[in-house]
């Protein structure tokens, strides 16, 4: 015989115990059901794929994060986001699916990051986009906020803030102000604000040599208060002239009455001049949405509109608006915190136990729970006591015990026990049924 | 700007069109909930493990097929099943969860196969086991084929046979026998009967060095013919006096005791003497399932008892019982034999169609639709003509269309038309969701 293998699981990849796999499973059902509510279309793309497909647009440090392999011939890696499988899938499948082209995704993605807690290797992305076949209109940019509300209100929470921005703006801005060489560094930096506070992004911009009277512009700008409404006024205001950064405040006029109409509650949205969103990719409404609670979680649900899905692949223009949860970290986030106590934490909600060997009655009674569809296990441990039986239930979280032994046999009746209660009573298998199906 | 990269999906791993990854998604949901019924519990367990762990039990076949690689020090491999990763869970985790334990596990395994039409790299397993600490009653072996039956029977079948046979008949016989040392290939032979015919296995056996009289024996007990009943009748009067024959004669009558307890119909089981399953795995119980009307795709879920789950990773033993369907294999097969025509096709139940640039009803009238938990979606593309508008909806087979223009938002109603029979009626909002709940 070999010798022992020892067990494990690999650093960075989450492996949870089945009560905490039921209250990340019921996260994916609320999300899934969320995304179908809105007439999302579900595709599952492989999670290898060919890595020159996978880094057609990468650099940097998705390169060095990405699993890559060889298998023969081929050259593989394994999908390091969602977003790419969907600008293949897009191209690939053009001509045979409908635009404006609504998908959900729900699977795991592979990062080799350095581990660090709460950082997964593994982890699951819950992604919505709506592509269009050349233009998108901006409706589509206030109903993806309208599907975070729904999600995070389901999830269980309120006090949540979507902050919204739009990449026009700051581009105008940049372009007006002739640092358009500069934006991406500068928009680096603005990004670090809520960290490192607003004299510290001052230096920094300063460092990258641009003068005091543009940095004070800047500063004006992403300085500005108010509500959502307030600040579309002062952007006006400004008196900037150029084109973009006109555009840009239309479309945010656009989406916010668009959102209003989609019954996103004004408490939990707000016009967030500085949000960016990473540097190239997007160009026009950008989401980050926090927990207020709990912002040191960061954005839990971030994205924004693209002009150009799959430039990498055709020449043919997708615009698209998307978010992405990060589920796997937000779950793990959500459990350290010890907010994650709600919810079905069992699969059956009834446990029978026989009382003897005579099992008979059990079945009988377990076909017909399953078939009025209550999930229902029996426990065969037979020569357990009664005591170790009844633990085993409690262990599981098993919300009912239905106990079944001679005199239950001999008066065709069962005893149900609520484990919440302790509270115990003889009734016919029909009234268990029904009382079941009541809760 | 970079070249193109031309877009395509490796060969062997399945990507559907949305139409089709609905009916998929269908069969997942039908088999977990299934699964749930019966009280299992989810798990998730990486994708990625240390190769170690993956191959402690491997050898041939599967050693050439995983894909394994190296990421920074790490030799690292994809799971190749989903019974693997479950042996080194419980051996971790044999502390923190509670036995009887019923997990299921739903997810992708990689074998790199030669591509060939119906082969996979990529596929998904759906698996439930139960595990014993030490110990499992022979009454979770009966409650396997009933989860079979309901599986099958509610993913739309009717004529399917759940075969069955116990491993210990065949074992107990070849010791009988004294051909203990030949059993392996004297199984694997038995095994091509149905492929082969009975000629040819008498042949290969004969090849192997085993005398007629005993081929004769051999033959004899695979050609007992009969109902379940009558089979195990006619195993008796064998008169084979082997211990672990005997043991295996009266764990098939429990078993079909207890599967006609669990409503198993007599026309959907089987008791085939022929099947064996691997060679050295499993213990006792074996089960294969044929589609009758499509014999042609093998055994669509197979699995059965073993004694040992763990035993490359721990001293310690764990008896479990389990099965296996692979769903992507059958998926691909039962869309190509064109019997994929049931069920949801659309993941929205309505398409709102705005006439002119006046959404707001619209949205006002989707936000009531959605709050009712009716999937819904708005059709965006003003610019698009009437009918084109109209065909979309058709292309995604949306069962109803709202019509919503001037007149509709004068009087306040909705032009509801019921795309399958082409039925249009002014209706309320709130007649609208009645209409669609009922449905």
């Amino acid at each position: 015989m070999k010798n022992k293998v020892e067990p494990k699981t690999l650093t960075g990849f989450m492996e949870l115990l089945p009560e905490k796999q039921i209250l990340f499973n019921n996260m994916v059902d609320i999300i899934r059901s969320t995304y179908e509510k809105f007439g999302f279309l579900p595709i599952d793309t492989p999670i290898i794929e060919s890595a020159e497909i996978l880094l057609a647009k990468a650099g940097g440090e998705t390169e060095k994060q990405i699993y890559r392999f060889e298998k023969g011939e081929n050259d593989l890696a394994l999908r390091f986001d969602l977003t790419v499988p969907l600008a293949k899938y897009v191209s690939i499948n053009q001509n045979n699916i409908t635009f404006p082209f609504r998908r959900y995704q729900i699977g795991k993605v592979y990062r080799g990051e350095r581990p660090q807690k709460g950082r997964f290797r593994e982890f699951y992305q819950c992604d919505i986009d709506i592509i269009g076949d050349g233009e998108l209109n901006i409706i589509n940019d206030a109903e993806i906020p309208s599907i975070i509300y729904n999600v995070f209100s389901r999830l269980g929470f309120s006090n949540f803030t979507i902050h919204f921005n739009n990449r026009k703006i700051l581009n105008g801005l940049f372009e007006e102000l002739e640092l358009k060489s500069k934006t991406t560094d500068i928009l680096r930096i603005i990004d670090k604000i809520e960290k490192i506070g607003k004299e510290a992004v001052i230096n920094e911009i300063e460092k990258i040599g641009v003068d005091k009277e543009k940095i004070e512009k800047i500063i004006d700008f992403i300085s500005i208060t108010g509500n959502t409404d307030e600040k579309i006024e002062k952007l006006k205001y400004l008196n900037i002239s150029n084109e973009e950064f006109n555009i840009g405040i239309n479309e945010l006029e656009d989406l916010v009455n668009y959102m209003r109409l989609f019954n996103v509650p004004d408490e939990n949205f707000e016009l967030d001049l500085t949000i960016a969103r990473g540097l190239d990719y997007y160009t026009g409404t950008v989401y980050e949405t926090f927990l207020n609670e709990y912002k040191q979680l960061g954005s839990v649900c971030s994205g924004g509109r693209y002009d150009n899905l799959a430039e990498f692949y055709t020449d043919k223009k997708f615009p698209g608006v998307g978010i992405s949860i990060g589920l796997t970290r937000l779950f793990y986030q959500l459990n350290e915190l010890g907010i994650l106590t709600d919810g079905d934490k069992s699969i059956a909600k009834v446990l029978i136990l026989p009382m003897d060997d005579n099992i008979e009655m059990c079945i009988k009674v377990a076909n017909t729970l399953r078939e009025n569809g209550i999930n229902t296990e029996i426990y065969t441990n037979n020569n357990k006591k009664i005591k170790a039986k009844f633990k085993y239930a409690d262990k599981l979280n098993i919300p009912y015990v239905i106990v079944i032994g001679e005199d239950e046999i001999k008066n065709n009746t069962v005893t149900l026990k609520n484990m919440e209660t302790g509270e115990q009573e003889s009734l016919s298998v029909q009234d268990v049924v029904l009382k079941i199906k009541k809760t």
